[in-house]
């Protein structure tokens, strides 16, 4: 089915937002097996959001919208949609009653202008938005689709998977199955060369690598007649390219390092604690974002400083003299000294040269030691980071902190 | 001038890449005074790129192309954009000159598609591309102007900053000044309405909200003959903004809470620890985001379990048994004990119920307990958080924690 994404709003347009929806919703869709032919945007302007819709439905049998449903005078998205497809815009009492319950969850009073939120075209369904006070619509009317989400990502995202992918599921004219693989530690280019052979004069399944942000994802698809067909297709491809890059490989199923190394540690009891430098907290940031971790993470800390490195891990004074705080026996000394005062069963430290400052010949930005106590033995890794900058340096330096618990508790 | 942005290229419609150049280009023809009216997106496709230049020019006076002048056979927008401003395509010499000497310097042979690279519309203006092989060019044809620029955001941006914006420059009919205000702790209806008397009925300046994460953004615009009035219309609005939600406003100049509070630190050498339960280790994590901060970030600690917090901090077990590791006592305790322990000028704790589970009718999800040392005295600000998600609620928390400070030190 051939579908346009047309994200509004004048922050779009000024550039003061990077518009992540549109490829967010292009990625969904062409895995869903949808063709995405346009990216409109356009600001809180009426007249040319309600040409723009009847431009991509000459095109297009489907049209994806984000923004301009929330309840400031600028929101017009709504109510152009409604008239743009011939509609009328009613109350709709489910809508309503979600906005008067949420504001009064909140204990907040609803002003006036909230109240739009609950009308809807009358021939829409509602799509509930459990993120936020604005719902998102599905119309479908004269043989188009319009389907319109609100713009803050977070809400948008949160009601695509739940309301419109299964929806979307039902529309599939074929049966599209694909599986992506999460990998670690080997890069895009050298995966494609590695996997040419089955890339290679490949019709079906297709397989496609994305690379992001240190980690490399491969998408799996086939297009068949019928879910089993495709599915064992895919599985058969799946084997054959485990068999080739299966060490780097720690999902099967789109999931992030971090949830498949919490679920690990929850599924095992594992007890675990860390003691960080470079990553100042990251690391332990990122592990209690996962739900119930609080029952195997004990504690953390942040040992910035020199002395809070001695006082808190009994780091040697002469070590830090004459090694320096990034180095081996330094990340030796605080995983162990971690261990001494938790007695978790995995102990982390991390040590590392975030920069963009701070760097030497010897030891350049980048340069990362990661020490881990467990099972009675302590390992120090020696990682040296190619230096992107600050942000990307310390949040790749926690990725490669759980790919080797990930190693070491899979 | 009313001007569009079309960026070209199939892997934008996949979501393989995120649209930046749009936001870039945006932003700068914003500050350059030009009205962006449009973003479209095209894969690489001939009739349908034709049609949305067609369209974009009923409505504009100029396009902004990034994307699809390179070597490859699925390079076609130079190609389109002449047939469709009825040029032909002819050798351009310098064009021709650049390439050769590009591929000598480089030492590699040039194969005879990259020869397509010197091809451009013979109306067209060569815009050189230092740092890539695709010159990009500028046409001017029946008073429509479209400007082509490579799509890598680095051959793009480069090629914008030296060769397309002094020509821009020369086209301004006005100059827009703009001032993005950053505040925190009014939700954004709540800001329209106590702004409506300054909003309604104004043209210019005009005012704009923008909700993001819990903060809400103010831009105040100006459009004038010269930059002085402009700049000054700008100044007169703020002012009046500032005598309604003054104590809101962290920042005048769109910085991030984060940064501000940073800046401040630094500035003013104040040395800060932090002891987290609920957030674990997310604010420390923001903090050492910043560079230099070690100059004043002393050490952070996650005390995830009770123990933690017993070990750690010195929280008396008769408090966290009494009052509950979430409890005004609790934070009290554990910013006080991190200040007996690290000596430093602020200590700052934070307890809490992240969620999802955890809550009850007395401390339901989203309560948070911020203890503050601080000048002699420890305050606890207790928060009652609208629940969105455990993520949401662990960085809304931050935020929360980064405002308390920046009350006290600013």
């Amino acid at each position: 089915m051939r579908t346009a994404i047309l994200t509004v709003g004048t922050e779009i347009l000024f550039g003061q937002i990077v518009n992540t929806n549109a490829a967010f919703l292009s990625q969904e869709l062409n895995n869903l097996g949808f063709d995405v032919m346009y990216h409109y945007s356009v600001g809180d302007n009426p007249e040319r959001l309600e040409e723009l819709i009847h431009l991509a439905f000459r095109d297009c049998d489907m049209i994806i919208t984000t923004g301009g449903l929330g309840p400031t005078q600028d929101d017009l998205t709504k109510e152009v949609i409604t008239k743009a497809m011939g509609d009328e815009l009613v109350v709709n009492e489910e809508a309503l009653r979600a906005l008067k319950d949420r504001y009064e969850k909140v204990n907040r009073p609803m002003t006036e202008n909230n109240l739009k939120q609950a009308n809807l075209p009358s021939s829409a369904e509602i799509l509930p938005n459990d993120q936020g006070t604005a719902p998102g619509f599905w119309l479908e009317k004269n043989g188009k689709i319009i389907v319109s989400l609100p713009g803050p990502p977070r809400e948008m995202t949160n009601m695509f998977n739940k309301q419109v992918r299964p929806r979307l599921k039902r529309l599939q004219d074929s049966v599209i199955y694909y599986r992506i693989l999460r990998s670690f530690g080997l890069g895009e280019s050298k995966m494609e060369t590695v996997l040419l052979p089955l890339i290679d004069g490949q019709t079906d399944p297709t397989i496609a690598t994305y690379a992001k942000e240190g980690e490399c994802s491969l998408r799996i698809a086939s297009k068949r007649a019928t879910s089993d067909e495709a599915e064992a297709a895919v599985d058969r491809m799946t084997k054959e390219v485990l068999d080739i890059i299966g060490d780097y490989v720690y999902s099967l199923d789109n999931e992030e390092l971090i949830d498949v190394v919490g679920k690990l540690l929850k599924d095992k009891n594992i007890s675990v604690s860390c003691a960080e430098s470079c990553t100042g907290g990251l690391f332990a940031g990122a592990l209690t974002g996962i739900d119930g971790i609080s029952q195997v993470f004990e504690r953390g800390i942040v040992t910035y400083s020199n002395r809070a490195k001695m006082e808190e891990l009994g780091v040697s004074a002469s070590t830090l003299e004459q090694f320096g705080a990034v180095s081996r026996e330094t990340a030796t000394e605080m995983a162990e000294g971690l261990r001494a005062k938790t007695g978790s069963d995995l102990c982390i430290s991390v040590t590392g040269i975030a920069g963009p400052g701070g760097g030497s010949e010897e030891k350049p930005v980048g340069l990362v030691f990661i020490g881990i106590c467990y099972e009675g033995k302590t390992d120090v890794i020696k990682t040296q980071m190619r230096n992107v900058n600050r942000n990307w340096n310390r949040n790749y330096a926690v990725l490669n902190m759980l790919h080797e618990i990930y190693k070491r508790i899979k």
